[in-house]
């Protein structure tokens, strides 16, 4: 009763915290909001510090600066170290935004702004509830922060950092909340995270935008060479079609997959939520395996030629496009990168140019279920939430994950409170008020009970 | 010798009125400039009127208004109906324009701006050619003119404006000055314009962006359905691939086979020109005969998804593009226009929902060389030019010019003083002024020898 009283006494301040941090505009994508980056990783720092840090600092980096955190209660507790960042997404189309993305705004008992989820709201969560444990005299363990502003952008800097900091970041566990869950209904762990390649690409035809009159049906138009480019990536049955791209693409283990199929899914309601009439996916997989253990190819954007209103009839110079794989355990995302290079570079015909730019990649995560952090998060979850988490693979990727194993040698729990209706990455992305604070309740019977 | 006297004389005023018209950004597709429409329009009335006309008229259309004007000297001499258009392209993108595109700017002995040659440029010669005959006594027939405001969105109230004024237009042949000539070097008239048919097509998938992470691989993203849909609308022989598409294509007669083959055409200096390392196009034709009497299919423009600095990973809900068809003598636009409707809406995969949109079409046309009006127009060339013009087929439309033919039942002659470089429709537009100046004495020869 102790954790629900705090937490109940502070409900207002904790949402204020909050809102501080979802004013700051913090886009790691876009130059324009380099103040509001710094601005955000200082607000982080107050925040840690005023809910109980001995000590936090803003670290520089080559890119956007981290911001670091601890509480060392003994040498002999075992230690947590949290991961979080405080860049979000750009919140374009803003058309569709029903309220400001950053003047979050509480509308049927939601949160509405950009990063209410996506980071901000569910880092909150973690030092809410770290919060909680240390006043109410309840931490069991050791807990440093680290906080970066590149997650969006592939956490450019985050690695060297690690290695840099090796030492202050010693821990015997990584904690997230960054991820999903499968629904109201289901509540789950993530223990698998798919891995991502992205690239930009341009195709050069003639050296200025034509008239097509002239010289249309002669000279090679790069739009509609991007097109075929791209179009040749995957073929009808939903796979990708750059060779060697399935070479290293492991089957999911028989006992998993059963798993997977255990997990509620209604397709229809699913069809509904996004409005549409067909789903389409790799052949021979459900929807939850195309989404969790599969890879992906996805354009997600492109541009070229006359996009105004009404008609002009040119034949473009230039034709782009961005483009990304999710890739799944055991691809390598800069090895997936050189494949599409390799293969588009090939096929791309001589009558236009083509460049492609790998923008940044990051690899597949997993998670055993074995893990002693692992099951006290199972535990956690199951007393503030009153039901036990499923264990499920997720389509998300979160590429500094597998790069923290990889330098610093410990393994994460993905003890994420966000949902689909969420909408990250979206126009108007939310977070439901009462998850919020269950989730700090969560949150600090983990800390309560790591020891 | 009069005749060069006058030009020379009147060289400067001749530039000024030039320049009046192109400082007025006419811009038809774009609402914002509805404004600079009527001014442009006004200044065409007040420059017919002190060249010579007895009357000129701003005449209201459903859309933007025609100019006419009209200089009868008797009722016994033939009538040349002059057609023009006084709206222009879009000027984007405006960052490669070395200088305001609407502020003419005199360099190298060009004049740079939209509208330089396309069409303003080569109006202003009719009105100047028929200033001079008028003034030097040479008038040997009646002149009309009509100068629309439509011509680059499809001439949309063109049409019913000839059908109400039907007594007014009576004349004995269209003198159009709108086209290009093959080169400096080989000069020409042409007799074949190709049709154009336009569509917009909108690819909705899911209600609103989605997390690619989260969602790719299981949802149809619209950019890669998109990019399917129209690759397969051309094939690798660079042949269009709706079916039925081909059914009215005639193959050009050997004759004309033939002259086409003696234009002069350098293909090494072609691609150089627009610095292409290969050419591409139907397979079995050269590259006059794929630009001057084979259709052609064009992505116009493409966009959707997220196009901003950097990466963001998004499966987006939209995806849109702008293609055009060139048709060539015998297809039907508006057939065309239903055939890949039906095509596309047929290949749609259920996961999508597809959306396409018929913007304008225009057909194709012939104009033959034993017709009398051709004749003196190929003399007063070889008067003004020192050499004799060839008659070739040009891939550009002109959509009006099949339609004038159809209602009011007269042939035009298209007499374009152009050249490929003066890249109409393109960033830095613009028309030799010594051209300019010569085009306007072929033309006075014109109406001197037309009786």
């Amino acid at each position: 009763m102790a954790i629900k009283n705090y937490i109940e006494k502070n409900r207002e301040r904790f949402l204020e915290e909050w809102f501080r941090l979802l004013r700051i505009p913090s886009v790691s994508s876009q130059q324009e909001h380099k103040p509001d980056m710094q601005a955000c990783a200082e607000c982080w720092r107050e925040i840690l510090l005023s809910s109980g840090a001995d000590k936090a600092e803003i670290i520089q980096t080559q890119g956007y600066p981290v911001v670091y955190a601890e509480r060392i209660i003994s040498p002999d507790a075992p230690t947590v170290l949290v991961y979080g960042h405080y860049d979000v997404m750009p919140p374009d189309p803003l058309e569709l935004w029903k309220s400001d993305p950053f003047e979050p705004e509480i509308r049927d008992g939601y949160v509405w702004a950009r990063g209410a989820d996506d980071d901000k709201g569910q880092a909150m969560i973690q030092v809410k509830g770290f919060e909680t444990a240390l006043k109410e005299g309840l931490l069991a363990c050791n807990v440093k922060f680290i906080i970066e502003g590149e997650e969006e952008i592939g956490s450019l800097s985050l690695e060297s950092f690690c290695e840099t900091h090796r030492e202050m970041l010693k821990a015997d566990v990584i904690l997230v909340s960054d991820t999903s869950m499968v629904s109201e209904e289901t509540l789950s762990l993530t223990t698998g995270l798919r891995g991502v390649a992205y690239w930009e690409i341009e195709v050069t035809g003639p050296n200025r935008d034509l008239h097509s009159g002239h010289f249309g049906g002669a000279v090679a138009n790069p739009l509609n060479v991007l097109c075929k480019l791209l179009a040749n990536l995957t073929n009808t049955d939903g796979r990708i079609a750059i060779p060697h791209f399935y070479d290293d693409v492991e089957e999911l283990p028989g006992a998993e997959k059963e798993m997977l199929a255990q997990v509620p899914f209604d397709e229809e309601k699913y069809k509904q939520s996004i409005e549409v009439d067909a789903l389409f996916g790799e052949k021979g997989y459900s929807t939850l395996e195309r989404t969790g253990c599969r890879p992906a190819f996805d354009i997600c954007g492109i541009w070229g030629g006359y996009t105004g209103e009404g008609a002009k009839t040119v034949l473009p110079s230039k034709a782009y496009a961005k483009v990304s794989c999710r890739l799944v355990p055991h691809q390598d995302a800069d090895k997936i990168a050189g494949l599409l290079i390799d293969h588009l570079t090939k096929i791309a015909p001589a009558s236009v140019k083509i460049k492609i730019t790998y923008l940044h990649g990051g690899q597949a995560y997993v998670c055993p279920i074995d893990l002693p952090a692992y099951q006290i998060a199972e535990k956690a979850l199951t007393i503030a939430f009153g039901k036990k988490p499923l264990a499920v693979r997720r389509g998300g990727s979160i590429p500094i994950i597998p790069t923290l194993e990889k330098v610093l040698g410990i393994k994460s729990v993905l003890m994420g409170f966000g949902l689909e209706r969420n909408a990250i990455h979206s126009p108007n992305e939310s977070f439901e008020l009462e998850r919020f604070y269950q989730g700090i309740e969560a949150v600090t019977e983990f800390y309560r009970l790591y020891k």
